[in-house]
């Protein structure tokens, strides 16, 4: 499956990006397939996988803030895989070229 | 903390209220503390029972259908208890009146 | 169609009730159809009605903060009214029993 | 402000990668700052430039569908512009490497 997750801790100020790299390192150091961008991070594995390193995520967060608001959106499809790239290629396909990506 | 998730398939038609009561039949057995509204179901509890509550839903689902989309959206603050119904008392406090709820 | 949303600030501190009381005022000042819950709010009409009343709501706290992030989910079934009340109850006859609503 | 959509038709099969590539191309002909990714689609104007864009693309779909679920996450800052590309950037400046993106 694929997810997507955001995590914003309140009470930190106007900028979080400082929380988003602690979040991003666990990801990058984790060795699952991700990608980052402007509105949240993706991640592709089993459920067990994906939820797990998003625990960790926010276990290291409230370590040192009192609330997070965090958003998940999961796209599960039997037998699906590497469809980080394949989703954005499929939609450039039936268009018949490149889009920004 | 809490969590608010929906479970949407795909490729079985326009109304998806029958998958939904599936989902709700299961929340509701499972003894967590829980509600339901028109987009989505609150759910109370700690991360790892919320969340093998999420993936019970997920997995009877995908008995049935070949794709799912889920959304989860978490609250998740220190110390906070019985916030299903708190937050909206709180909203209420603050405006000195009920509100439709 | 049915539209849930929240507004959340940053930069002011660990509670933002004040916010979603302010936020909920207008909302029920305005005369919308709609139901607070402990995640969110569900509003109820046409598209331009439901996006100009989340943009008075908005523009309302950014004369306050400097940052926010508001999370829409909308359900648009074609001829559909009603849908705030119907789902549960759509949801409760297919179970044959009522839920926690 | 950056703004991120789907949207989700119901009722026309599992893969709905047709619909997608219509919302794109839509967006693409807008001549609007945006970025496909595999969960959603970034957007950078004011609220009434991404409102109304959002608007025709759920107009499109309405008229071959019956229903559709659409999600938007906006991300609202005073001031802030470029930040579908600056928002990644500052991830890595704080983390003194590049990630996945």
């Amino acid at each position: 499956m694929i997810a997507q997750f955001s995590i914003v801790p309140l009470g930190v100020g106007v900028s979080v990006s400082d929380y988003v790299a602690k979040v991003i390192k666990i990801v990058d150091e984790s060795g699952i397939s991700y990608k980052l961008h402007a509105m949240g991070t993706i991640l592709e594995g089993d459920w067990d996988e994906v939820m797990a390193l998003i625990k960790r995520c926010r276990d290291a967060l409230m370590e040192e803030v009192e609330r997070v608001v965090i958003d998940i959106k999961i796209d599960d499809r039997k037998g699906a895989k590497g469809r980080i790239e394949a989703k954005v290629k499929s939609v450039e396909e039936k268009l018949g070229r490149t889009v920004k990506k």
